[in-house]
């Protein structure tokens, strides 16, 4: 009955109510569920399988590159949280406050952590030394909480899961050289692997991180050309490690102070993902991450041999290390199809009484619906190459979509003009001036910068906003 | 100057003073270090490695009996939390509360999850409707908060790290199985993964989970005497969901309450391994879960060929699958050998010129330090051999201390008196009244009722402290 209704029920189109649209999906995907804390979702099975492979793809890759996993604590005192003063004033609003462990009140109330910068420097400065102790490249995954007003599944909710990593360096050029490396890894994550093309580049001064001294970013954007901040890698200079005394002797028995990173990303790409490749059909996954890469649907499966060929063709392709799944259920194969392509499975593959007299099966592609008579020698190979082939149009839609969402501002009045008609990115010059971002995010109601590209253009020479010599281009955006 | 310290240090002999041998080793061996919360600990990196291997082996078998895995909010509203009575008055005591959400005082505080049964039975309210719902078969890694007053690195903190199984089923007779299943595999990976031998059986009343029918464990025998419970498998019955209104239709369309499960295990399991396997020398780990399985110390590192021919034997390892470190550090081999023995390393290799000569490297096994000279031909199947064994030596060792300390008590003063004098288990009869557990764990300053094994010997008629008719034989010991 529950599985019934689904056929019934319709996905709001996006260009109706891309908002609807957006929790229709996460819901009838059953990717979350609403729990009982506002903010705070349940992720379900298939949600949390998307999340398991993007974990492990990534911490592989961490692994390669020498970084460790840690687990630290999830409660910080608030002495030390207030330890920097700009991070305190970032986070301070957004925490939430452990007062009473169990029948007793605490003497010193801890919040929840919101990011564990305080704590990993409060280790570092009692396990690093000397120089021989660096560089320490930690990395956790976990939750952390941060009390949101306005919450949206897996955008912006008041926990979510993430990876931090929080490294300590010899030197400023080594940090700086790893704040860029983590970038560069999350870019051919994105990329790669989750077929969403970024944009990348420089915070300004008012969008960093909250104690940074330099914020990168990469940048994304949604189908509604409202831009999705995909991931950050922090570079702190030796701001936090002057603060909690964190020194180590150099080789020539000096004392130094060491040079600091942190980067993230979070369950917010799942939100990313559904926002860049779904459409009205419901999910579209990327081949990498997709919990289930190929479906099989046995086509008239009361007739003999149809279900032992499906079979047959499911242990091929396990074996063949693909994530299959056969679904031979009592239901018929257009509310298999309708399901499967809801739930975003790559490819399906179709299989019945006349593809076995020809010895081949079909495939069909999710994104483009594009239908192939593959013979059944050499399958598994097939279809990893359309897998890899709905991963290039998944990438190639997402990019002619970025670029259709960019346009160029070089007076005031054009930036105000397409920030009011033309949802995406804008680029734009700037002087260098907070008022001037602050001013242009209350005249458009909320297009802010985004991020300094590293390749800048001379689009003009004054800034867009108060006419003085421009310093940057910069690229400007709603945001989620 | 950090690493030369170590060799100086001494750790605590066990027979001198076990709790210090302990922290010496769990602090010498890097597995974690204090947080300024006070029961919260930071887990370092070697320490979080040997759990993650944990976390992969028994998720792969999790996900082969057909569970899946979802992410709970962290945080329960006292209201939800309060929904079972058992359950509240069991966990009430010792939760964390979160009262306060940035600026604003929260209408209702909210716990930290110290387990998480109110969010799955709030969630499975919502998602089972029908008999084609169950079984439900969910998992979440997490973490979990649990306020203690007298803490200790990995046995007891304030918060940690586990697993939590929540399953429902159509049928009684289907939970209970599936609980006793879980049970089986928790034994296995006790047995065949951290090769230590466990008791299995039932809690009695007064010692089974909050709000469970029937509490299942786990018990392992610790070097000093003392008992760890190891992990747990609860039955439900249909409390909760009664409790929560959770129903679905059967197959003849009746409304029917489902029948419910959970189990867990958690990072104490670590603290577990110290004393099973731990000597005065520090860590031995188990094969399975060690972090590093073989450590290649080269001797006589500057002569020619060595450090190359060490290289290569790394590169044949590692491909072999094995967890392989070589130290070409400054060292001498005298300090590698102990650093490594230390840290638990099941197996050092050591690789000089006269070896290399002769075609041959040597072998050395953690447990016993058996040294054996083995051909290079063939050398990783010779390693995996010899891992093998360190697991079969460990196992041994510890079914040895099992039994050694396991005691027969038949009458009152043979019970005080072993209680006093013979740290260990004791098997003894009882007549089932909770009175006489109390009673019992009273005089004997914390000796209490472990589980009732599966298989019951009958060592007397009488109870052991009231001298009425016994109903079980039991197992008491004191406990971490
Ligand atoms: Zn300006
Ligand atoms: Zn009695």
């Amino acid at each position: 009955m529950a599985q019934q209704k689904k056929l019934v029920e319709e996905i709001t189109p996006m260009e109706e109510d891309f908002a609807r649209w957006y929790t229709d999906v996460v819901k009838k995907a059953e990717l979350m569920d609403y729990s009982s804390v506002k903010g705070c979702m349940i992720i379900e099975p298939y949600g949390y399988a998307i999340w398991e492979n993007m974990q492990e793809i990534l911490d592989e890759r961490f692994k390669e590159l020498g970084h460790v996993n840690v687990c630290m604590p999830l409660l910080i005192p608030e002495s030390l949280l207030n330890k920097e003063k700009e991070h305190v004033e970032g986070f301070a609003p957004e925490v939430a406050w452990v007062t009473q462990g169990g029948n007793d009140k605490l003497e010193e109330r801890l919040c929840i952590r919101p990011t564990s910068e305080t704590l990993f420097c409060e280790h570092y400065k009692k396990i690093i030394h000397s120089w021989r102790d660096l560089p320490k490249l930690y990395n956790q995954w976990c939750n952390v909480v941060r009390w949101e007003k306005t919450t949206r599944p897996f955008l912006r909710t008041s926990e979510f899961l993430w990876q931090e990593g929080h490294t300590m360096h010899a030197t400023a050029e080594e940090a700086k050289a790893e704040t860029l490396r983590m970038l560069d890894v999350y870019t051919e994550f994105f990329e790669k692997v989750l077929a969403i093309p970024v944009l990348r580049g420089r915070k300004t001064e008012s969008e960093k991180f909250a104690g940074a001294e330099a914020t990168y970013t990469v940048e994304a954007m949604m189908h509604n050309g409202v831009a999705l901040q995909g991931g950050t890698s922090h570079y702190f200079g030796d701001g936090f490690a002057k603060n909690f005394g964190i020194t180590f002797t150099d080789k020539n028995n000096q004392l130094q102070t060491p040079f600091q990173t942190s980067w993230g990303v979070s369950t917010r790409m799942i939100g990313g993902i559904i926002m860049t490749h779904g459409d009205d059909s419901g999910l579209v996954l990327p081949p990498a991450v997709a919990p289930i890469q190929v479906v099989i649907v046995p086509v008239a499966q009361h007739k003999p041999g149809v279900l032992d060929k499906a079979n047959e063709l499911f242990e091929q392709l396990k074996a063949a290390g693909l994530r299959v799944k056969l679904d031979d259920s009592e239901q018929s194969p257009g509310w298999k199809f309708a399901q499967y392509e809801m739930m975003g499975v790559p490819l399906r593959l179709e299989i019945g009484p006349k593809d076995i007299a020809k010895e081949q099966c079909v495939l069909v592609r999710r994104p483009d619906r594009n239908k192939s008579f593959v013979p059944l020698d050499g399958l598994a190979d097939a279809v990893k190459a359309e897998l890899q082939k709905v991963h290039d149009i998944l990438y190639d839609n997402a990019a002619k979509n970025l670029q259709a969402r960019t346009s160029i501002a070089r007076t005031h009045e054009e930036f105000l003009d397409i920030a009011a008609n033309r949802p995406g990115f804008i680029k734009a010059m700037w002087c260098g001036d907070p008022a001037c971002e602050e001013k242009l995010k209350q005249e458009t109601g909320g297009v802010k910068s985004r991020c300094i590209p590293f390749e800048e253009e001379n689009l003009a020479d004054t800034c867009v906003c108060c006419g003085k010599p421009a310093k940057h281009m910069v690229y400007w955006g709603r945001q989620y």
